[in-house]
């Protein structure tokens, strides 16, 4: 039983932000950030980033046309036009427009219906107008040359519109990063078969590739490697082979027996962290492998949430230059004292609840095992490394969880 | 040239609050409101509406699970131990676990491997351990039938995973309503062929499309219908055979030549409204024809988002019963006298820049055939009916164009 006895250890705990500062300079350090570009069909650049300036190519509108309905006439046809002395413009001096309709030469002008009449073989007009009136004039909505998406901004549906309407049918945009998830442990099977005594559905994958898609990501789920000798050791050298910007390896970062992934990274490459003084999501460890950043993840739905939020998210904020989503921040009342271990940055799950004109913030019970505490969650208490408890009764700061879905 | 003078009119112009309440109340009477519900794989839920509460069909864990890596014990075995007198164990008295292993009974604790050691034969246990002494009782994150997903609630990544967790692999979500999007006009093409002279790329299904999707409705877009006698009877009359929650004609609800519309549902069914007092936006009509709502759009972009954020953003709110992402409001100067219509409510577009502390708010000329001026804007200052000028210098509220991509 001595190999059950003889438990590994951590390397060292190294704080968060320390930890941050690592992953961040090695993913820059890779080539992962600031990241590639690529050129897509506009109408699949809602919601990418864009890496180049779109200017326009063509003016829009492309040519003169009607801004209202009425009729294209001259507008020296209509000098000095009054109602008591309208012109009277025969056929083929004017021409019934709709909005939008194209205003031919040598037409520059829209009169309104209700400011003209019927009369003999044509019409009159009651009023003089100037050359422009109501039209809409070439290039007024976006010139030739004009910047229509500036470089680092997000496409929403009325930009993707306009560079269709300025000649940009395709536009280059950030690629989306590449990460590979490696879910590990001889007790999971995937959801969608029958559930057997001792085994659990893996289910982080689902997590994960839910907030990384969200931000901007692109995740390919690796079947899962079950606990045994060399298995995820061939399975992370396949994934080397592939083009993946990030591997994530979930569980198996932790000191159990089952845990070869830090020993695994150490022997094929460089462990540049293993442990991280945080709670939940201290089995966090990164390493560099044949030139690519291998990420181990811990096991526990609230740990990998809490590594999703505080490593992954700056990765993606790093990437696309630009800030993500986070929850409102609030002020409330502790009811119940926390304790924190010295040296550990916390991050307890509350819920706010509206109490007589105030907030009350009330921290979960139970560890991050517990799902539930997470999805039951408001916002999120975090305690600082230098602080061992907060009293009850304290007034706190808190984030919100953001709602993304 | 007489069938080009007589212009149609709006029938009347209604303020928006009651068109919205109209277009509301007869979707309600029409059974689109409040919205039918289907059973869907829970991995499919994401984002999604629960339209039945999720409670734990079989608890998590579903057995007993160490909570810590370490050996699995009967409690009752290290009774009294101490570090000067631990308890010893032999084969079978224990069992090492990692952190997610079912404990099998006779077993009832966990022992961390720090408070044990090597001993000839087996282990030392240096502490004494209560019986549940890190272990993850049954049911510790959701015990049986507790709820998981309350009713009305949108599935976020966690809620999916826990309802795995708990024996939900299909849960019951409001279906999403299906509307038909029908872009009409001769001028149209499509946005993948090349633009002839005269001609305009159809880009409003884009907009429509992305507003409605993100709000979680689903969209079909019709081929485009070109003016001419019958073409839009035809398409209506096919669209009344499908599943659609709502018809939306865009364009062809104002007052030109090619605007077949308001005559087309009167004739077919009952105009409810025709014309709303509001800018961009008044060209909007609103009837039921053959059991169905059927919504006039305008075609002008920036008129177009108006009556999404007005009609269809309100809809989608009753649908699931929830408050959609608006932006949040914030009080800046005007930087320019803006004039509005009496009795017409004004939606300007505006630019925010802040200035010397302040944050000025520069509405931007032009009128709703500039998609630039929403592409750009950051706001909306809402100009109320009764309100014809605002002065220059005024301190106003606007609401932040909210980014949803």
């Amino acid at each position: 039983m001595g190999g059950a006895v003889v438990r590994k250890k951590y390397l060292e705990l190294l704080s968060l932000s320390a930890a941050r500062k690592r992953f961040l300079e090695a993913c820059a350090d890779l080539g992962v950030l600031p990241g590639r570009e690529e050129e897509v069909d506009v109408r699949e650049a809602l919601g990418r980033v864009a890496s180049r300036e779109v200017r326009a190519r063509v003016p829009s509108p492309p040519v003169p046309c009607a801004a209202m309905d009425g009729f294209a006439v001259r507008s020296a046809d209509t000098f000095e036009a009054k109602p008591s002395a309208p012109a009277l413009l025969g056929m083929g001096k004017f021409l019934p427009v709709d909005t939008g309709n194209p205003i031919p030469s040598p037409f520059d002008a829209v009169v309104p219906v209700e400011e003209t009449g019927e009369a003999p073989g044509g019409i009159e007009v009651r009023r003089a107008v100037a050359p422009g009136h109501h039209v809409r004039a070439t290039g007024e909505d976006f010139p030739e040359g004009a910047t229509v998406v500036p470089v680092g901004a997000i496409f929403g549906p009325e930009a993707v519109a306009a560079c269709l309407a300025t000649g940009n049918p395709r536009v280059w945009v950030k690629r989306k990063p590449v990460i590979l998830f490696v879910p590990t442990g001889s007790e999971l099977v995937p959801p969608d078969t029958s559930l057997q005594e001792g085994k659990v559905y893996e289910t982080n994958s689902i997590i994960f590739r839910a907030y990384v898609e969200r931000w901007g990501g692109k995740v390919e789920v690796h079947t899962i490697v079950p606990d045994g000798p060399g298995l995820l050791e061939r399975a992370l050298r396949d994934a080397l082979e592939a083009d993946h910007d990030l591997i994530c390896i979930c569980a198996g970062s932790s000191k159990g027996r089952g845990d070869h992934t830090p020993e695994l990274v150490s022997r094929m490459g460089k462990l540049l962290f293993h442990g991280v003084a945080m709670a939940p999501g201290k089995p966090t460890l990164f390493g560099i492998v044949g030139k690519k950043p291998v990420l181990g993840l811990p096991g526990y739905p609230v740990a990998l949430w809490v590594v999703l939020m505080q490593l992954l998210r700056p990765l993606f904020e790093e990437y696309y230059g630009m800030s993500l989503e986070r929850g409102e921040r609030t002020v409330g009342t502790l009811t119940r004292r926390v304790h924190s271990t010295l040296g550990t940055r916390e991050f307890v799950r509350v819920r706010l609840e509206g109490r007589d004109g105030d907030l009350a913030v009330i921290p979960f019970p139970g560890g991050s095992s517990r799902l539930s505490t997470l999805l039951f969650a408001d916002g999120i208490l975090e305690v600082p490394e230098e602080v061992e408890f907060i009293p009850k009764g304290q007034r706190i700061e808190v984030e919100r969880i953001p709602r993304l879905w």
